[in-house]
């Protein structure tokens, strides 16, 4: 199933593999695309209208009103398994604490006699969140979205998700809502939610940003929309590389593997090791714990096309490879795991030790489960308060501290051949 | 020219005069969209070979190399006006000293036993800028974008500015680059360049992320490899709100609502004001003082199509008529401009006082200029070394820790139908 890769063998391309097991892009999807601007154009014209019609079409639901009420949201919290609810209100206590931490003080700067400078944080006032429907309807989805944008300040969270074929909104879902502090649900998917949240709609308010994960019509329709709003980013398949050294539990590294393969059949799940040993007993364990996990078709699909066990010569290689690869997870199962920190340099979040599994960081410790994928982490960061507050700049100078620099600002203006800039300094000081 | 709204008057529509004012939207041009997609293939494809073909099209010059050397760089720096150099380099320093404060340390949080999460900072490792050439090329823009960049500690920036027809970059551009510390120059404009700095060719540099401004080409361009790379924003036309009162001086809120106008003729240039003499004093300056400057044409056609004074009926009003629009530059010019800063919830950047006009901010305070325009100050913020950084999460748990919260974990995990994730628990304590 699994492919190993040993970079010491001089016969591998493995930059080739590597480059095979990114490639998994999702940008490119010419016909989707027009359909999508089609959905997008026909809600911008026709409002309640054409969501409700889209509504029918793809949930198979004629809605009369398509907010979730509170008696909805009651019914299904109290029927929710109480465990369940008690676990989700720790997780988002953890969320809540790690994430408060990222907030910003506005500040000025004040050391130049006659000038003050600054920036100051204001949340952004309205958020969307887009949760997918279907069959596994995941409530962790709901928390790491929306606890973010409350703990930013934002002032109203509108959740987006698509009804299933009686109306109906999965009761976790809702149940997390309710315990995340969102503000208004609506029963809307696809295509259509994104383009109602970006322009409005009668019953749906626009919002300022879009965040949430979706299927291809989901992603698509945020990036054409993106400019109008803000959104969060393009999520891909997801991610998980674990850098293993002769002291990691094979059973863990394979366990924790299988839990990113079982996610999707793009979902890639790949091992870096010093040691060869512990590459051919993970490969077993992978084989031996995949038999017994619901969803091991996903999983043995997932392996055999993006997994990858790949042999490195030393922990340097072994994380030069990681930061070229940038995973979206990163699990660093050595000896001395804290030592590495300061090697890595591209990934979504990295998770430390033998008792830090990835599903950890997915539903419980705090930090957020949106992460970069594909590679993205080269450039992305996780979800996490800063997506919902925007800053402006400040900035006073008073009559003498401009003039003392008035020169060198008309100078500048004049190199460019802007005149009125030039003018708008010359008008205070004739 | 300029229209004046009184806001008390009740036969005035102001939404729909404000409207129409912020309809400059750039984010639709189907037909040049294709075209643009059609270049950035054929540079992917074809890379080097392509980018010299489209240099010789578009800019009408065979060249045999496009990276700028050594030595051109010299004669451009040596052949500038030694007091521009002398404002460039001031500029920059107090670009360097104020985008310094904004740097953020990774930080760890170490407040329950066991357990050790974290944030950690990391530069983008390859930045691409791109600047503008034509007939009014712009240092500031370089110090603009290269600088933060610098501060966020990114170790390559490679810059693309179009060539003249005589294979040339203009002097200004180039000393401003050494002065900033820009790592590598090509002589590439338009969509191609944006598509070679995304996708890399034999001679230019692969980069995570674009910034910097262009013409509707490179618009879409930045559009189109946003996801495989990052971009910074979709910059549309230059905007100014001007919030005044009888204290104000008509002479220096028209000239500064000339420097905005005489960008583009797609320029706004708004005042508010809770004073009706002021409205008309400042309707008579814009006139007079337009006479006198060199981009006359542009700044008629400007101020006529997307211009407007609105008469408020207090400073209140004024403010919120000011985050509605979310203006890139607001100026507030009132007896007491500090009191106003908790009422701002939406603009680019904020001018206090009569003696910050806007074009000391686009030259040489400090924070940046590229800023969030077209309402878009809802969701975006400045330039900034944010944009130049990416976070990554750390979680570590010890076995007492994972053990202590094992079962809500997977209670979340199950409820989701994720078994191989609740197994990745489960196997370490069986």
């Amino acid at each position: 199933m699994i492919k190993i890769i040993n970079t010491l063998n001089q016969n591998e391309d493995v930059q080739k593999e590597i480059d095979s097991l990114l490639n998994r892009s999702q940008l490119e999807f010419g016909e989707v695309n027009r359909l999508v601007e089609e959905i997008i154009k026909d809600i911008r014209d026709n409002k309640d209208k054409a969501v409700l019609e889209y509504t029918k079409k793809f949930d198979g639901i004629e809605l009369k009103s398509m907010i979730v009420t509170e008696e909805e949201i009651e019914e299904a919290f109290s029927s929710c398994d109480p465990e369940l609810i008690e676990a989700l209100r720790e997780a988002r206590d953890n969320i809540w604490d790690y994430h408060s931490k990222q907030l910003n003080n506005s500040w000025i700067q004040n050391d130049k006699k006659g000038v003050m400078l600054g920036q100051i944080y204001n949340p952004v006032e309205k958020v969307g969140i887009y949760v997918p429907g279907g069959t596994a309807p995941y409530p962790s989805t709901v928390l790491m979205n929306a606890v973010p944008a409350k703990v930013a300040g934002v002032k109203e969270i509108i959740m987006v998700t698509p009804p299933s074929k009686d109306g109906k909104i999965n009761k976790h879902i809702l149940a997390a809502a309710k315990i995340a502090g969102v503000d208004k649900i609506f029963k809307v998917g696809g295509a259509q939610a994104i383009a109602a949240l970006a322009f409005g709609t009668e019953s749906i308010p626009k919002v300022y940003k879009i965040v949430g994960p979706g299927n291809i019509y989901v992603a698509i329709a945020k990036r054409i929309v993106y400019g109008y709003v803000d959104i969060d980013m393009i999520a891909g398949p997801s991610e998980i590389l674990v850098i293993a050294d002769e002291t990691a539990n094979p059973e863990y590294v394979a366990a924790d593997m299988l839990s990113q393969a079982e996610h999707d059949t793009l979902a890639s799940s790949i091992l870096v090791t010093t040691c060869e040993n512990l590459a051919n007993k993970v490969k077993v364990e992978l084989e031996k714990q995949t038999e017994k996990l619901s969803r091991k078709d996903i999983i043995e699909k997932s392996l055999k096309d993006f997994g990858a066990i790949i042999i490195a010569k030393d922990l340097d290689e072994a994380v030069n490879l990681s930061n070229e690869i940038a995973p979206e997870h990163l699990e660093v199962m050595v000896q001395n795991p804290f030592e590495m920190i300061s090697q890595i340099k591209n990934a979504g979040a990295i998770f430390l030790g033998e008792y830090s599994p990835e599903p950890l960081g997915d539903y419980f410790a705090g930090p957020n489960h949106t992460l970069p994928t594909s590679s993205t982490a080269k450039f992305y960061s996780p979800l996490g308060v800063d997506d919902f507050v925007k800053k402006s700049s400040l900035i006073y100078y008073d009559r003498k501290a401009l003039e003392t620099n008035k020169n060198k600002i008309i100078k500048i203006a004049e190199s460019e051949g802007l005149t009125a800039h030039a003018n708008s300094i010359k008008v205070r000081f004739k």
